[in-house]
């Protein structure tokens, strides 16, 4: 970890800068296999499988006899933990519905905003290494507290063909009835585009590799909407001397572990926590089944020291990180003040993972400084908002002269026409 | 306007499809802008204004004197209707608020959300031929609420180097300070990258020509967040025996006039109503200053007769219209069927201009079918929410066990760990 002591201010924006996501170079590639998938259809999705999952498929859709048996093998606490997850996440998401407010803005000027669902969805679960069945809750549980109509699921399939037993368990656990074996930047395509198979949708959710995301950016260009940018995941920590050096080393370490291109920032106002922690996190790395993964990511990352709390609080929220973990005596007093940031975790026994797993919050965040102006997946995230109105004959009398004064000076005749007419009968009714 | 009836459901995506923008073309002229700017700021900017502008300029930003003179020089009656139109807009966004909601989703695990303003926002408003300071309400009101700390107003000068006095007037009554005369894909650049001058922001709102559509789309790929796609307004209008064909028609005119490639749909179960709207139409436009583009923009709508009210209603939320009118007897029953639509306008005395100018609601809308997915311009979306959650001992005792287990499904031992350590120190402390 590289150590800087108050730097200046002119310094932070190179220091808030996250590596470039170069994927440009991705663009052929990844569009060949989205008109590949637009033009042929499930017959490319064949071909893709053949060709980067290594399996010949008959049939996309998972089975209910494939769900039916991974929830019967899968583990009973593990059952029980993914259950326990998804009920935290239900409760915090649901407390998200809003009601309707109707106001009058003027007598008879009657304005409502109403929350609707997003009839069509699709969600991404990556495979690989790590089967990402907590993104399942996190994306499955607000489309269904939402009420999207259609929830599909795309995720690789391994090359025997069959899904990971947990993304089934959670995927059912949560009322997913279309699953379908398609991975990578065709799974953008379909769901995009639609196929025989697989219905296209209006919104897509969900992590992957660059292709996926490559793949995402593309789609979003022509209008399916995606979740958020992609970047890399990262975590900012700050600690005081009160913190358990060993906690801090084991959050930074749980963020380095994911990828060597994470992001992982201490910042303090004391030198010795950090030493501590450094220490610590030397230990610690050595027993991570992942280690050569965190020690890569550990290469770039950074530890930043302030004589000043307010210098260090105005540079966590030019980061603006994904993860903000404050491990201080006074984490609420800093919680008041932090302006940028996805998720924020409060005193030494709120760790990361609790968020990125089962305290009920959403692990669907903002990286790579987009806390500035996105936020993580709510609810809201699988819903619109239908503005309403209904004017009175008498409201029109009052709001009527008002719209044609300002369409005559913006030189739009036919929008005061539009109320013109509509005054003339009023006016010759009364 | 084309007339259909009964059109299968096979024909309703060609029926629901908008003139694609085609604005590849102009990625290579739109990038070498953008990066003019970005190399040499303002200079870039200077020559610019030269070029596109035809003016030469000393400064970009609007003075205080310039502001003030605006505000003496223009019409009272027009500053009225400013001033009530910004009351209703206010009060309207101003409900829109949200309390922070805490939750426990287990003992001692404590989430809550919070909205917190993005910082720094710039707004975009045209020049040209109509000046659209109720832009400049639409979107400095909500900012404002929400209590963004910058606010950067950009709208292109005219040949005399002045900037229309409504806007100014709009922009001062709304509280905005920094105004400059910046115009097109420049300024796009120049929000997104700063220059000497003007700040970079974190988010970009407002219309603009293609130039500056493809300048939006081009710096969100690089990660400045932008209001919403863009695409040519259209109005969507239900009417029944009940409606006045001479309001139906001055309302499908008022869109018309916007450009030769507005949308204009028609859609009714008597083909009476659409009979006069049509009559009413060919008198009503050849009142219109603007007829030539609202001859234009008749050419490509349509008017579609459907015999059953089912049908009808989901062909809307298949076109998922920009602005919907729905002039019918019925109007609330079918408003509560909506599931795709930017903004709904019920009953006979809610022309859509309502909407436009004054009546609360704001007017930067989801086009051209986007409202499918994406919701019009609204408080929120001058602010993110950040989750916050707190955990106490008592509560990781609680909810440790089950993180362990998930994230060693998932293979994240370092996950684990971070909670493995903390209960180790908590079981050793009891």
């Amino acid at each position: 970890m590289k150590q800087i002591v108050n730097p200046s201010k002119e310094s932070w924006p190179a220091l808030c800068q996250r590596p470039q996501l170069e994927l440009e170079f991705l663009d052929g590639a990844v569009k060949n296999i989205l008109n590949r998938v637009k033009k042929s259809g499930d017959a490319a999705l064949l071909e893709f499988a053949l060709q980067f999952d290594k399996v010949k498929l008959t049939d996309f859709k998972v089975t209910e006899s494939e769900i039916k048996s991974a929830v019967a093998q899968l583990d009973a606490p593990l059952k029980a933990a993914i259950q326990t997850a998804a009920s935290n996440i239900e409760k915090f998401h649901a407390a998200q519905k809003r009601e309707v407010i109707k106001i009058e803005t003027m007598p008879g000027v009657a304005c409502w905003r109403k929350s609707v669902a997003i009839q069509k969805v699709g969600i991404y679960i990556p495979g690989g290494s790590a089967p990402l069945f907590s993104t399942v809750l996190m994306l499955g549980i607000p489309a269904k507290l939402a009420g999207c109509t259609e929830v599909i699921l795309c995720t690789p399939p391994s090359s025997d063909g069959s899904v990971n037993p947990a993304i089934l368990f959670a995927a059912d656990l949560v009322g997913i009835k279309k699953i379908f074996k398609v991975g990578g930047a065709q799974a953008i395509a379909a769901l995009a585009y639609g196929t025989k198979s697989i219905p296209s949708v209006d919104k897509i959710f969900g992590p992957g590799n660059q292709y996926v995301t490559k793949a995402k950016q593309i789609v979003s260009q022509e209008g399916v909407a995606i979740d958020m940018p992609a970047g890399p995941s990262e975590v900012l920590i700050i600690a005081d001397d009160t913190a358990d050096a060993s906690f801090v080393a084991a959050d930074l370490l749980s963020q380095a572990e994911h990828g060597a291109d994470s992001q992982v920032v201490l910042v303090s106002l004391s030198e010795t926590v950090v030493t501590k922690a450094k220490t610590e996190v030397d230990r610690q790395v050595e027993l991570l089944p992942r280690k050569d993964t965190a020690k890569e990511a550990l290469k770039s990352s950074l530890s930043v020291v302030f004589n000043d709390e307010s210098k260090l609080i105005d540079f966590v929220n030019e980061y603006a990180p994904e993860h903000l973990i404050i491990n201080t005596q006074n984490s609420d007093a800093i919680a008041d003040q932090v302006m940028n940031a996805g998720s924020v975790f409060l005193g030494g026994y709120t760790p990361e993972s609790a968020g990125d797993y089962a305290s009920g919050t959403n692990h669907t965040l903002p990286t790579n400084g987009f806390a500035r102006a996105f936020s993580g997946v709510s609810l809201e995230s699988f819903m619109k908002h239908i503005t309403f109105q209904k004017i009175s004959e008498q409201g029109l009398k009052v709001l009527g002269p008002v719209v044609e004064k300002m369409a005559e000076a913006e030189q739009l005749i036919g929008h005061k026409n539009s109320i013109s007419i509509r005054l003339k009968k009023l006016n010759s009714k009364s």
